[in-house]
């Protein structure tokens, strides 16, 4: 019973052995991350297009749920720069931004996509993120960062405008550029040189100056935080609102009210695709960090209990006023380089930024927004990552077509139609290929049992025999092309007398195939020549014994391809000449 | 040069050597099938809810179109049941039955799946016809017939209501039959009665009088031609029109005059999924037929051919005022078994429905519409075929699903939503098995070099090595399965020293599938175990050579399975007991 419940609440598990050395270990981490989060939270509630304290509200609630249910150790959950861009593309077309009801979709929008994640997870529907390939995501992770970092760029410049395209992003500027804020620019200039300056030599420095390895590690991990304070001071003692920045302003103090949002039909199926997309980015995103993470300590994720944890973090991000959330990497890394050892310390950086938003809203009112955008530009650089193209390419033309498709439209067409794009094309592709299943004509290699392709190996062949190896499995998108294959080969060869295919590579032969298979030993038949199959397996022979097909076999059927060639053979043939 | 012209015309070849002998057969073909197209292609003006008379001129141009571009001597293009049907579903949604507007987007339509499929023939896109598997063609068109007979009983009983769903359906026939017109009811029963009666026993009843078997056959195939004389006259002495019996009225007498529809973007847009399931439909269906008929003369069909001259066909259905067409089944093997030989009986039938339109149009004012709807009803009964769900659910469970959710959706909502949802099913459930592929655990058959699953046979293993067999390509949707299977099963392997995949059913390895390969490499290597590969094909082993896996690999690749065991086995185990 006991261990039926642990498999439900992870939680069970790790709790059972707590002691204070883990205490330790895991309240650092926690530590650390808050100070990590408290800016990453304000930025991407400023990316989806939202009021700052609803990132506070959905880095509350949400970790201490995954930290209940979750399979992760160390993954860190909450808002991230994906998920936050593909909410403000969703609700951005139900609502204008600013609005209450765009507020109102961002919460429809999390409890939506955490109604579906549960869903998902009940139905053991796991592998539907298998159909996610690794190219299209990070295809797709390298333009969503493009089209993120090119967004903040107007807080930069403290000018107007947006868009979800890279053809709309850059006529934006083109266009507002022009009318640029002065200090707004210094602003953000500074501080995204300082961040990038930060991320790669502020440990390096801080280490010369003495610091022991992980004191200066912390410590460099703190750069987001200190540019807050000081642009903030800068802010509030230069007076930048006067001068035409644009800050975070009012940020209401105090814990998210829980609330349960209101249904409406109208408004949670116009969000309906956009929060299955959201749910299936946010739990492949966030099952592939978890697995990188567990295997450094040989531990394991579940995925389909990762679909109830990500599902129940969003419906508390939902409850509490948050917006969609799922397991992010930098964070998730954060905290595990920090020491974390169970998600007590998620816990308590839960707890650390409830303090924040009791205590540090004030303060955010003086922030300029170009300080949060220098935050996005900086982390969003790390996701992207042109090399997949060309490994891809170097690697199989269609992963080349699959990434460059999702690239080009997720640019061109904004995220929601990029994913769309990527699945469908990397699916339609790895059917098209077994559709012209590769089929090769096979015989003996010297000395062996073991037959190979006569264009690629010294092999020998007879007179009589024409041995095929059919390398896919053989379903109804082949099914008439191997009746096709099969036909045109036999026509031109003189003195043949049987036909064995080899069916090491087929792994199912379903009823249309089935037919086809008909059709030709059919066919064979009436051309005197006898059919014969050789190395079926198991799987197949069992679905094969259940039709009409092996008692109307012209052939036999030979347990190996060697057995079948010495019982048929009449005259070798000389090896072909490579 | 003539060569590459007759790759697209077809007739040139089959013209070339045209003689007396051949014109006589097709002649007598030509005229068989003129007598039998001209009930139907009134009849299937009626089903897709259109006038009398564009049911002529679908029989005319296109059938010569065909005759120029087609790559089958005997298929008959023409108006067809299933095609109907879906062109008055489709169409129903833009405009109301019976007006001006309705048939204008029925010759859109024809129009519009004209030009899709010249373009998928351009393209050479016929292998998107394999994406139907034969389970849901038949699937579909059992359910599409059953719906065409429901939908025609109510000509029958002469009431009102339409419905495109079995629901829908069977509620109209319940809610109007008590309003049946007797006339009507008897002109109908005694029709289908007849129908029914002549295709079964009108033959034999001949041969019994004494005719030749080839007469008979011709006679017999006039059943139609004379039920439509004789309840026209019918009709016409005594004043049928009076009575209250639906007549099919006022048809134009003359040929169809060439027009070019309009072309209007909005139009075109809410028909264009439509007009492009049509278009797979008809091709799947004519292609079908065209590849029955050829096999029996040893001839042969090239899809993408078929789809410029089917392409061409509905453009000339839809410039001479007619509805969209495609290659009928009964047509068809009418055409075939009345002997004709090449696509010379078509252009004749053609020249006889010209004739037709130009003389017997006065005469059908008086046709009862219960007349046409018994044709109908008659025809569909032999499509409607519920062996393939019991085929389906002996050989293979998915099969079996695919089968019957096209027929449920079909029957429950419409033709269109019921062809996508067999697709859709299909091609799912093939996915679905490939991302849980098969992996056996291989041992040697005693006494010889071929490898089997140690639980269906009785093989020699070793302590030291566990071989595996991975029954399906490596791709995206099933790269993270191998990796956990692969974890978790040298997890309880005392004394293993090195793994070997058995790369036989290996056809591909994307990209995604080398990454966990090297996921695999990376981990196994840390447990000190070495990972191996056999038996990779040439076109797989291409593809790795291009990345660093090889490089990396901790063991080695070995041509066959038995190499690789001899080289690294310890001590046998005794073989299983099965």
């Amino acid at each position: 019973m006991s261990g039926r419940l642990a498999k439900w609440l992870p939680v069970l598990e790790w709790a059972k052995g707590y002691n204070g050395g883990l205490l330790a270990s895991d309240a650092l981490a926690g530590v650390i991350v808050t100070i990590m989060l408290i800016p990453q939270s304000l930025a991407y509630a400023l990316l989806a297009g939202l009021p700052a304290e609803m990132g506070l509200y959905a880095s509350i609630l949400p970790l201490v749920a995954y930290a209940l249910l979750g399979t992760s150790r160390t993954l860190s959950v909450g808002p991230v720069a994906v998920a936050s861009l593909m909410t403000a593309a969703a609700v951005g077309k139900v609502a204008a931004t600013g609005t209450i009801g765009y507020a109102t979709a961002a919460i429809a929008m999390a409890m939506l996509s955490g109604g579906m994640l549960l869903l998902m997870g009940c139905l053991r529907f796991g592998f539907l993120a298998n159909f996610l390939s690794h190219p299209v995501v990070s295809g797709f992770i390298t333009a969503s960062g493009i089209i993120i970092g090119l967004s903040q760029l107007r807080h930069i410049f403290g000018v107007g405008g947006h868009g979800e395209t890279l053809p709309q992003l850059l006529q934006g500027l083109a266009a507002n550029l022009p009318d640029f804020n002065t200090v707004t620019l210094v602003t953000g200039v500074l501080a995204t040189a300082f961040l990038f300056w930060a991320r790669r030599d502020l440990k390096p420095l801080l280490q010369r100056l003495g610091m022991t390895d992980t004191a200066a590690g912390f410590l460099a991990k703190t750069g987001p935080v200190l540019v807050i304070i000081v642009t903030t001071l800068a802010s509030y003692l230069g007076d930048f609102g006067s001068r035409g920045v644009a800050l975070v302003g009012a940020v209401p103090s105090g814990l998210p009210v829980f609330t349960l949002p209101t249904f409406e039909a109208g408004l949670w199926s116009e969000l309906v695709v956009s929060a299955l997309l959201i749910s299936i980015i946010g739990f492949v995103e966030s099952v592939s960090v978890g697995k990188t993470l567990a295997a450094k300590r040989r531990q394991r994720i579940d995925p389909n209990q990762e679909l109830l944890a990500l599902g129940a973090a969003n419906v508390a991000s939902g409850v509490s006023g948050g917006f969609p959330v799922t397991g992010g990497f930098s964070r998730s890394v954060v905290n595990f380089d920090a020491g974390a050892q169970t998600q007590a310390a998620s816990v308590i950086a839960a707890a650390g930024i409830a303090l924040a938003a009791l205590l540090l809203t004030p303060v955010l009112f003086f922030l300029p927004k170009a300080t949060l955008a220098a935050t996005i530009i900086v982390a969003v650089t790390s996701l992207i990552d042109f090399g997949v193209i060309k490994r891809a390419w170097q690697y199989s033309r269609s992963d080349f077509i699959a990434v460059v498709t999702t690239i080009g439209f997720t640019l061109l067409l904004g995220v929601e139609l990029g994913v769309l794009a990527g699945i469908v094309a990397s699916i339609g592709l790895h059917l098209y290929k077994t559709t012209r299943p590769h089929i090769a004509v096979v015989g003996a290699v010297a000395g062996t049992e073991h037959f190979r392709n006569v264009e690629r190996h010294n092999v020998i062949t007879h007179r009589n025999i024409i041995s095929l190896r059919i390398d896919e499995s053989l379903y109804f998108a082949n099914a008439s092309y191997l009746e096709d294959y099969v036909y045109g080969l036999v026509a031109d060869i003189d003195g043949l007398e049987h036909v064995i295919l080899q069916c090491t590579a087929v792994n199912e032969i379903d009823l249309s195939a089935l037919e086809a298979l008909e059709a030709i030993n059919h066919r064979l038949r009436e051309q005197g020549l006898s059919l014969n199959l050789s190395e079926v397996k198991g799987p197949v022979m069992d679905a094969l014994q259940k039709s009409h097909f092996l008692r109307e076999l012209s052939g036999r059927v030979f347990l190996t391809h060697h057995q079948a060639v010495k019982a048929l053979k009449a005259d070798e043939i000389e090896p072909y000449i490579i």
